[in-house]
């Protein structure tokens, strides 16, 4: 049985890509940053997910104290009720500097450890926020990063970057997801993180939008 | 004043990659990463080269659960007297699955958030182990990933990587170290890390062969 890492947030795209590894007969290693997010709660919705399903997860910590996010940092403000056109045009306050090249390097470094073949990735550069490190010339660029930076990649077969879902739009992701099994009302997408999900951050209204496209 | 990222062990390479930076005419930032490293040893190295001179200094804490390396797995063995030629072709135990990616990465975050021009890394592929992330073409693609995989690489002008000790040998390094005044009795450079360096390991076979050429 062939192994591979998933990168695993807690959001709706990542849960959906667990799902898919599952179903797809790789045994997963899930894979969580804790880095300082204020809406800590998607840390939770990923442990909430992965613990009914018996699979190896590691939440990990990084600090990074330079911040430069709304995400990170209470002073800056969400973005809100943006149009699907500036998503596509303009990156947003929630950008996290280099957060995808991180949890990437991260999940290759377990992946090596591990000798699992593939890393997973629930990027998607349809229905997004224009973030850079989710586009398919990033995730490429990435992948021979992966075979020259690695032992693997120089002496065999190199560690895979696999994106399942980077050519969906919201409402496929969704109808897979509902195919799947996944649990949707666990899944956390928005940006804030109270109680209830804020409604017009980028996030809430692509999972909005995706919901009423796939009929639900 | 233009301000750098140093990516900064505490070893001979980075200390001398630091000091450059600063002659250059640079801010430097320097970043050491606490990943669970067995000889300790370097970080506290780290510490004592940066704090007299004054500079931003941040030393991070990494989990790597995973292992896969000698220097953070008591159980495995260090190399032990390896001819140059063996170091050239054999990566070592040593290797940490996807260190300087994960290091590079972090840099990137703070070089991106603090607005730094570019990130340093003391990488050398003449009188090294044989590591995989050490090499030119790991590097270029690793630069390509700075510039997709960013707002300031999508939007303006990359950070760059510069690696300027990539293409020295051990002796030209300790000799551009002396004439930049680095602390050379301050740095540590062996992977095992008790009181004295044991003498056998790569790191110190490539340092005191690196101190005789340079006639020290």
């Amino acid at each position: 049985m062939s192994s591979c890492i998933i990168l695993f947030s807690g959001g709706l795209d990542s849960a959906t890509t667990l799902y898919l590894a599952i179903q797809k007969g790789y045994q997963p290693y899930a894979l969580t940053l804790d880095y300082g997010q204020l809406h800590r709660r998607e840390i939770r919705s990923a442990r909430f997910i992965a613990k009914p399903l018996g699979i190896a997860h590691e939440i990990l910590k990084i600090q990074m104290p330079w911040k430069g996010s709304a995400l990170l940092d209470k002073t800056q403000t969400l973005p809100k009720k943006r149009s699907l056109r500036q998503m596509s045009r303009n990156i947003p306050s929630t950008y996290v500097p280099a957060r995808n090249t991180i949890f990437l390097s991260l999940g290759l470094s377990w992946a090596e450890a591990r000798g699992a073949e593939s890393v997973w990735i629930g990027a998607n550069a349809l229905d997004f926020s224009g973030y850079p490190d989710c586009r398919g010339d990033y995730l490429r660029a990435m992948q021979k990063v992966f075979r020259l930076g690695t032992r693997r990649g120089r002496e065999g077969r190199s560690i895979r970057i696999e994106a399942p879902l980077i050519h969906k739009t919201k409402a496929q992701i969704i109808r897979l997801a509902t195919k799947l099994g996944v649990p949707l009302d666990k899944t956390w997408s928005c940006y804030k993180g109270g109680k209830q999900p804020c409604g017009v951050c980028d996030s809430c209204l692509l999972r909005e939008k995706g919901m009423k496209e796939a009929g639900l």
